[in-house]
């Protein structure tokens, strides 16, 4: 099934769930669970990205756990490329670079092995959620730390007030949402 | 490409890297992170589990955080079924059942969505890795207190010597797995 990304994104607002005080109080989230129920809208989604992004190239995927690997592992075969998981501190098992970030309070730490990228690569990065892209950020200085290179950043969902489209963009690649709010 | 079972296994056998003392000492973690770099193999392993299991009719796979998700979304999406994530307590945000199990110090807690099975499903069942068994029995029995049965269990990895196999074999339901040591 081939849609526009309008008519993609009309769908997965009537699916996407608003659950309220989660996961702390005044923060209203996104659910994506009744999205990946739906099969049909899922696929339509991984060919719909795939498509997206082919003319980028990309070497690698890097996905942020743990929702990012939900689309992001059929992303990469679709796209026919390495998935590279990114994982919060201490669950990856090899030697690994670190980036720290900070959030609303403190800080919070993402890790990449030091043998996932290839020098050179061009790398795509994916997660579920693009709020103030902090994480986005750090998963970038992980990328360039392995001597890569981001080309383009992908999210399913986009929080536009928090403006973190604009952080990213410093780093000149493309910023693909496919639904705003 | 088509392989037989034990050609995939071999070919796993070749990257996964073990990696000592990890998460504790005394521990010989299974690394499957090469096996993700290799997107060939990656779609190999995808295309076998499809074939496998489709005799099943699964209408639905529950996989489980986070290693779980990597193998058990395109595998969901090549078989045409929802994807169901099963979560570390606190992680999924709607309303859910929850199931305790044993560690070998104290207990974790396992939860998914309660409108995420419909009642009579049959239910596959993916993680990457087959140890003693316990988190995936807390995932049939949360599968059954949503009215939904365990028709197979699949597994990456599976090692042998912790006999989890005779314990899930208790269910009644197929118990596979890719790559045994």
């Amino acid at each position: 099934m081939i849609l526009r990304q309008e008519e993609i994104e009309h769908l997965m607002k009537l699916k996407i769930r608003d659950v309220a005080d989660f996961p702390k109080p005044g923060i209203l989230f996104k659910d994506l669970s009744p999205v990946l129920k739906d099969v049909h809208l899922s696929q339509t989604i991984v060919d719909h990205l795939a498509s997206h992004f082919s003319k980028h190239k990309p070497d690698a995927i890097a996905c942020l756990e743990s929702r990012g690997f939900w689309y992001g592992m059929p992303l990469a075969l679709k796209l026919g490329i390495p998935m590279i998981p990114l994982r919060k501190v201490g669950k990856l098992p090899y030697a690994c670079y670190q980036e720290e970030y900070a959030l609303e309070y403190g800080t919070a730490t993402i890790e990449m092995h030091t043998d996932a990228l290839e020098k050179g690569w061009k790398v795509l990065v994916h997660d579920d959620l693009l709020a103030t892209g902090g994480t986005a950020m750090a998963a970038s200085k992980l990328i360039e730390k392995a001597g890569a290179s981001v080309c383009a950043f992908s999210f399913l969902v986009e929080l536009e007030f928090l403006e973190g489209k604009k952080t990213l963009s410093t780093f000149g690649s493309e910023v693909h949402s496919l639904v705003k709010y």
